[in-house]
């Protein structure tokens, strides 16, 4: 065994597993235990060691349910993955034990007018491909849609594509209804749904595994994609938050990318992108069009780009624009220049234009703007997913407490736990919760601060590490970017 | 002929129009030549008399290309109707003339996933009968679904069941295109589309017929219907806003009406509706119910009635719930009490629930609150569908003045033009239009004070009476409640 703080019974647990498929290998199972984590130089620094000891392949829920029963019987801790695409370590084994890998439980249950039912780990596209015969899709997805799984998007995603329409996860109504098991000696399974599913979600697996999910469906439409240039900053903004507005024109997507970041860095799109300006990203329901020309007219904007106007063979050479909004537009500059980090934040609505810029003038060369529009609370407003040119984590918390002191929340993709990276309070619900289904804190252990450290103070500015964290210290550094 | 000021070679026309069906008998006139104006006192004051001195029913456009062409080369108002449901008297004719019945263009020419195209007078349920085998269903309807044309809906229409998710009909992209007939020597066929759309939808049909429409479609889910109740007024508005803002519940309608009004009116649902309750009409769709129901109690809203709990023999007893809400209120209350009568009022954003407070604190007895929940330039407000205790055209005129000094806009519904009833503005793109298509202003005299009086002043507070109106001044008064 590789730990050194604690060791886990493994032969033990194999045992008891029988013919489920696990894998021991260390740099197989090294892989199974990393993410997205080097997103953040921060979590690269702190988890670049972290294994887990073992991983299983479960094939079946009564074979999720008999490894879990394993695990408990020998107290080794269990880290559900989906794909492990998640971005803040949501995914890795801080102390060890078992991974469970989700990715064998991929059905597409049910599909029905306005709803789907799917395996945790069915991914998105494969997911949204079985609804297209009925005309339908997921009302969400993120910019990872071709490899995430839906499970590991509800345990650790938060919105994305479609949120301009239909709000975030955590919006009553967006997760119909989750299947899941306890981590208890005989696991039980236990079906949640109205507010309950809020309990479980984004809790980063560490309360329930999400069996299965079962999701609200919108129309598909086969979005038109375009993007209009500005030269000016604060129009572009201004015209896709107007945009936003426009509640007849349906979108699935508006993103504002301050130059020169399009140009820098979005390769294949660049002949279509003039030095300087900065552009605004839109899927669009066809139906919308021409109503969606007339709004650009009276915005001045020029439209660079129309995947209805060059082509399917000029379109099929491009990836779909998605993949350059969200998380996408951090991937696509760190794949040209790796000391390129980010921030997640939230420009609070009614002041969100004002506050962009005010951001995009002080930081912009920094940091320059990457702007998500999305309803959230009922208003149009925007994220903030600004690129950060690294340089030391200091100046990164400096930047930090520069979006805090004007009133911009700090989502923090630069810590692993739940409080840290989220509204920096524990979730009440989520631990009461965590205490009825593992009573004995075995899953994805370290993530939820109030569970090991329940007087830790959030409000100090201090970053929390888990004492687990020590047990990795001895291994060797890992590598780079993994994709 | 009936006309006093003005005659019209009548005869002259009738030999031009051919094999085309044609109604002189005056009964039959009188009946296609009024809608819902009797609403208003003083439109029923104003307007009673009013009548056309022909119909004309076409079966094709071809048809009402000749009727317009011959109308033209006679000088003889046209006057387009679709189903005469409109309340403000907008398709009666004031200058006499020939009715245009568009009934007989009733076909669904296309349906395709987003979108649907028919004939200006087809009735909007029927066309969502034509959609349902491909799940989709208009966006928007008017409470009069059941009865009313989609030509009179886009001509003299502003939104209703549906606007909680898409706005309104002014909103660009919930009319996709229209095709229309200019009135001149030689009528043309203009199709259009975008913004182009706005010159002639709610025009009251005074600068272009309507041929064809083409509305954006949006799933048709089978909506589950809820009444929910609230001791408190204030409660209950708060509610039915904080719901419009949940973007994750799909909603058709969210109204709130103040009690006695449900108690004294909505007959058939009496029995739901316990005394001094005020209550809010909720269509939702399927997927939403667990939501709805943890969203529901969060505020400690009553259910009273639920379509999907009482099963379908009790609810096909009743009247869709759409039916009690929009225009349908006051509707109901007339029945009961000939004397009520309403106003039209917006409470904007983002001070919608303290006026509206404020508003029926103040005048709840004579004016019981009634708000209909929509989005409105990307957010959610409420328009007021206030009921009145009639006294006296001076009373309505003190409360139109108390709503404007609290910065509540009126679209005062008892007025019958364009300008008074709706932003007291001429809208520059309808006049400008106007020019172009009905140069001899043949098209529904009357309704556009700018056409006709261009120095009238909007500002002055003195209702507009149009000249012609005295040609009917020798008649008899007409029946009351034509439904
Ligand atoms: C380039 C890029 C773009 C991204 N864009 C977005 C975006 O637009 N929106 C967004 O929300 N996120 C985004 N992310 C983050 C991430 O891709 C998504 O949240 C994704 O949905 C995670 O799915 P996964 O299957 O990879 O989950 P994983 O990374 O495997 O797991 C995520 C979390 O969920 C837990 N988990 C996984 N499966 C289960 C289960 N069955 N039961 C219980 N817990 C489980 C894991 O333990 C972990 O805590 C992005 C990441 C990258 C790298
Ligand atoms: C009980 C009740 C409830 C209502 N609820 C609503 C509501 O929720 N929302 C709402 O918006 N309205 C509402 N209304 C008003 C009205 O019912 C609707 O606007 C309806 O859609 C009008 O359709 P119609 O076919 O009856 O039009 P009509 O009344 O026949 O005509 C309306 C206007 O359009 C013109 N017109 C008609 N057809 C054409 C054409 N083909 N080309 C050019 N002009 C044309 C007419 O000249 C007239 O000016 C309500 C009315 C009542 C009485």
């Amino acid at each position: 065994m590789t730990s050194a703080a604690k060791s886990y019974d493994i032969a033990g647990l194999k045992a008891r597993l029988g013919g489920i498929r696990t894998e021991e290998n260390p740099a197989l199972v090294r892989q199974k235990s990393r993410d997205f984590y080097w997103y953040s130089p921060t979590l690269k620094r702190q988890l670049d060691a972290v294994s887990g000891d073992i991983v299983a392949f479960p094939a079946s829920e009564a074979e999720v349910l008999a490894i879990l029963a394993a695990c408990h019987a020998l107290a080794i801790p269990v880290t559900p993955r989906g794909a492990g695409t998640g971005n803040y370590g949501q995914a890795m084994p801080l102390d060890g034990g078992l991974v469970l890998d989700l990715s064998g439980l991929d059905k597409v249950l049910e599909i029905v007018p306005g709803r789907v039912r799917a395996q945790a780990g069915a991914l998105i596209a494969d997911i949204d491909a079985a609804c297209a015969a009925s005309g339908q899709e997921l009302r969400l997805h993120p910019s990872t849609y071709r490899t995430a799984s839906i499970g590991g998007f509800v345990a650790g995603g938060s919105g994305g594509v479609g949120s301009i329409s239909w709000g975030g996860l955590r919006d009553l109504g967006n997760i119909v209804s989750l299947r899941i098991a306890t981590m208890e000696a005989t696991p039980r399974i236990l079906e949640l749904t109205g507010e309950e599913v809020q309990t479980v979600s984004h809790a980063y697996g560490t309360n329930g595994i999400i069996l299965e999910v079962e999701m609200p469906l919108a129309p598909a439409y086969g979005w038109t994609e375009a993007i209009i240039g500005f030269e000016d900053f604060g129009e572009a903004a201004a015209y896709a938050n107007a945009l936003g507005e426009q509640d007849a024109i349906l979108k699935k997507l508006v993103s504002v990318i301050a130059a020169p970041v399009p140009q820098s860095y979005f390769l294949r799109h660049r002949k279509y992108l003039p030095d300087g300006l900065h552009i605004v990203l839109v899927m669009l329901a066809p139906v919308a069009r021409a109503a969606f020309e007339s709004f650009t007219k009276r915005w001045n904007g020029r439209t660079l780009y129309r995947s209805d106007l060059v082509g399917p063979e000029e379109a099929k050479g491009l990836p779909p624009l998605y993949e350059l909004a969200w998380n996408h537009t951090t991937l696509r500059a760190l794949r040209v220049d790796p000391a390129i980090t980010y921030l997640q934040t939230l420009y609070p609505f009614p002041n969100q234009l004002s506050l962009a810029e005010q951001v995009h003038a002080r930081l912009g060369d920094e940091a320059p703007a990457h702007l998500e529009f999305v309803r959230f609370d009922g208003k149009i407003t925007s994220f903030g997913l600004p690129l950060i040119r690294f340089t030391s984590e200091a100046r990164l918390e400096e930047i930090v407490a520069l979006h805090e002191d004007l009133g911009i929340p700090v989502f923090n993709p630069h810590r692993y736990t739940l409080e840290e990276g989220g509204m920096k309070q524990t979730d009440a619900a989520q631990l009461a919760f965590k205490r009825e289904a593992d009573p004995q804190g075995l899953l994805n252990p370290g993530k939820m601060i109030a569970w090991a450290h329940p007087d830790f103070d959030l409000g100090a500015g201090r970053t929390y590490l888990f004492l687990g964290l020590e047990r990795h210290a001895g291994r060797a550094g890992a590598p780079g970017d993994p994709t």
